[in-house]
């Protein structure tokens, strides 16, 4: 039967010995999704609270900004993957404070959870180093609403192209400029790349898609830096072949209106687009500050919080951080970096060491099982380094799309990506190339008067 | 090759000898997209203009707002489906003006659009019956952004119930009144039962999503009340078996906060709750009014304009309604129904009227083809009728899931929706139960406080 108790209660009485342990888990993306499973069905009572009531599946989300995906495609509620596990719990709410005397988180509304343990895996926010206000000039890709935002703008730009008499102004609409090539500036190069030259080729009847111009911006001296050198080289080619300009060495010194500026070496450049995209940089979501202030637990220059071997808060071994949130440096040269392999098995590693505590047992030390990494580019077009070789081209696209549609949580979402990719492939077409959101008319008028 | 010359200048171009008849067509519903495709190969330049850039599959709109499909499985863009035809413009705007003399239309940025043949198809919107205010309390189903806020707060009632401690708001919270009991209020109540009584009866700790209220309510004496009254009396009991409770001859005489009032006869009873939902009526959409004053063209109380046998305006003949926007009273003892069958054999026979005009031919008189009436209930039951047979439960429910997935616009939305709903109906799962929209975080925050 269902307990119909109000949670409020339950979740504001003192810890007793009646108790079973209480793990609670903040976020529900790659690492606190794997905690919360990997704890199922241990002798712990569960509780995983999000500010969303889904998990998003975000190596995917450059697909939903260029309409080649819709968002139910690659989101899984969360109650929907964890109702199998009879000790675990799914809130919706937002952490706002912690108080590790009391071992309790307050949530924005100002109730209160309890807890024995505590896993943070809050991830991390997009990062305009200090110009926040390009934000709004620039949007970033994190959310669904971002990526649905994103979605509008590229596809209301060709609309508004078609109907724009200044060649000048056209010009500034079928400009996309793109900053940070990292893999989701790749990826979204490549993906627009693909719209314009392919499948809005014979949409437009005044607009010449072929005159769109995509400028894809990197501060370091190659696309994909944390690949490796031929990988970088190799994905250039790749991006250079499907139509995107590419401008290594550069930053980006000013965002105003339509207008761009770039700075390479001494050279300053200046560019009319109506389209910019941000995928330069992330810092820590901001419960970190809060679980700094709170443990002193200190954190490096992107907020993300120091942790000791086993993913715990320095003084504090039942707080743990994983994920993007935290910075884990006792493996390798370099911390491990911020993807969702990490957070994956950082969440199951915690998971074992919360059981093995409860046992009194010992945890062997955190070994990151680092499988390679790979990024797409575009149709045919990716780069793999699965460490022991490296793949290029239709192979490691190959690659590519089967290990995302292998790690899509859910099994409907599996089917529904893949008959939507094998569509989208062989016709060329993205389905989901829709402009809404709320007020859109509204919105779409004002654009169109801009 | 792409003309490239700016669109604006070709618009407002005279029409002179060189132009071929231009057809002007305003709405990209099932009416005008498939007037627009049966004028594909006619020598003719089309002009389709939506304030969307996508025509949206309105009937299958309920499963979106209940989570079962994405939007971009039931939209297509306009531009995708129309882009093999080398005579056709798709234009994004919004027609605010028209002027019958000088041929002309205005859309709100200012630009205009001449035509030759005009053929008006912008449907219908929903309707208070003079209590506009209601439509904040209780929203309707009409666009995806409606659907997008039914689904976030049908969810969201569910998860501010798990963390309800009083009683009586939980209630409150997991009644669910729907308005009207047409087809969308039958289909409506209908998921929400299948969404509480199964699909979510494991997802929540505290919350016995079996203590969900689902109250349809019909100022008729049956629901269902445009289909014979067998089928209304098999739908009323297939309803209940669902757990839905019908009201039958009561209507809505207020609507405040929480709170709906409803009349049945004399009585009057008062109802807390959270989710009431508005499925009770339509009226044409505002254009027929822009329409009526320029040409004098009668109208109905719900505003369709009284179209003439040929579905031209009276002494306008190269002005054409179709689709709900139209009063057809030339066929049977009342008007044509507004049901897409009818939009779209208006809109192919408008085509051919044109057509015939320009080879100086008579066209056959219209004549509606009815191949019959068909509305959900749940998983495994509808009511179908085919005219010559009628058919219910499983039988009929496969009927129905034959013909919605034959019409769906294009290939792949036909095979998404199918795998989609074979996934659905075995687990009774639905994946596409997000909660999303631009400030969702702070809106649900909003919400929980209430």
């Amino acid at each position: 039967m269902v307990d119909t108790a109000p949670v409020k209660s339950d979740l504001s009485a003192p810890a007793t010995a009646e108790h079973p342990h209480r793990v609670v888990i903040v976020g529900g993306g790659f690492g606190g999704l794997y905690a919360a499973q990997s704890l199922g069905r241990s002798p712990v009572e569960v509780t995983l609270i999000d500010r969303r009531n889904f998990h998003l599946f975000q190596p995917l989300l450059y697909q939903v900004a260029t309409g080649g995906l819709s968002p139910g495609d690659i989101a899984s509620p969360l109650r929907s993957v964890l109702n199998r596990q009879q000790n675990t719990q799914v809130l919706l709410g937002e952490v706002r404070g912690l108080d590790p005397e009391a071992q309790m988180l307050t949530l924005r509304d100002g109730d209160t959870v309890p807890y024995d343990s505590l896993i943070l895996a809050t991830g991390s926010a997009h990062h305009y180093f200090g110009n926040d206000h390009w934000e709004a000039i620039a949007p970033s890709i994190k959310t669904i609403e971002d990526a649905l935002e994103v979605r509008r703008r590229i596809f209301l730009a060709f609309e508004k192209a078609e109907l724009e008499p200044d060649p000048d102004v056209r010009k500034s609409l079928l400009t996309f400029v793109i900053v940070g090539a990292g893999p989701t500036g790749v990826e979204m190069a490549g993906a627009i790349a693909d719209l314009a030259f392919h499948t809005l080729k014979n949409d437009f009847r005044s607009v010449n898609t072929h005159e769109t111009r995509i400028i894809l911006v990197e501060g370091m001296d190659r696309v994909l830096p944390p690949f490796a050198p031929s990988l970088s080289e190799r994905a250039a080619k790749d991006l250079k072949k499907l139509g995107v300009e590419i401008r290594i060495n550069t930053f980006v010194t000013a965002l105003e209106g339509e207008q761009v500026t770039f700075k390479t070496g001494d050279q300053i450049e200046t560019i009319q687009s109506h389209n910019v995209l941000w995928a330069a940089g992330v810092r820590a979501s901001s419960l970190g500050k809060v679980l700094s202030e709170k443990t002193g637990a200190p954190s490096d220059r992107a907020g993300r919080i120091m942790v000791e071997p086993d993913f715990s808060v320095p003084n504090h071994p039942n707080i743990f951080v994983i994920g993007d949130l935290a910075h884990y440096a006792h493996q390798g040269d370099s911390p491990l970096p911020g993807v969702a392999p990490v957070a994956m098995q950082g969440g199951q590693y915690v998971a074992r060491v919360i059981r093995d505590r409860l046992k009194e047992k010992t945890t062997p030390s955190f070994s990151y099982k680092d499988s390679g990494s790979l990024a797409i580019i575009g149709r045919n077009s990716a780069v793999v380094d699965l460490n022991w070789t490296k793949l290029t081209g239709y192979p490691a696209w190959v690659v590519w799309a089967l290990v995302h549609v292998m790690f899509l949580i859910e099994f409907d979402n599996k089917m529904i990506v893949m008959t939507q990719w094998m569509w989208n492939f062989f016709t060329r077409n993205q389905g989901a190339r829709l402009i809404t959101g709320r007020d859109q008319i509204k919105s779409n008028q004002a654009f169109m008067k801009q």
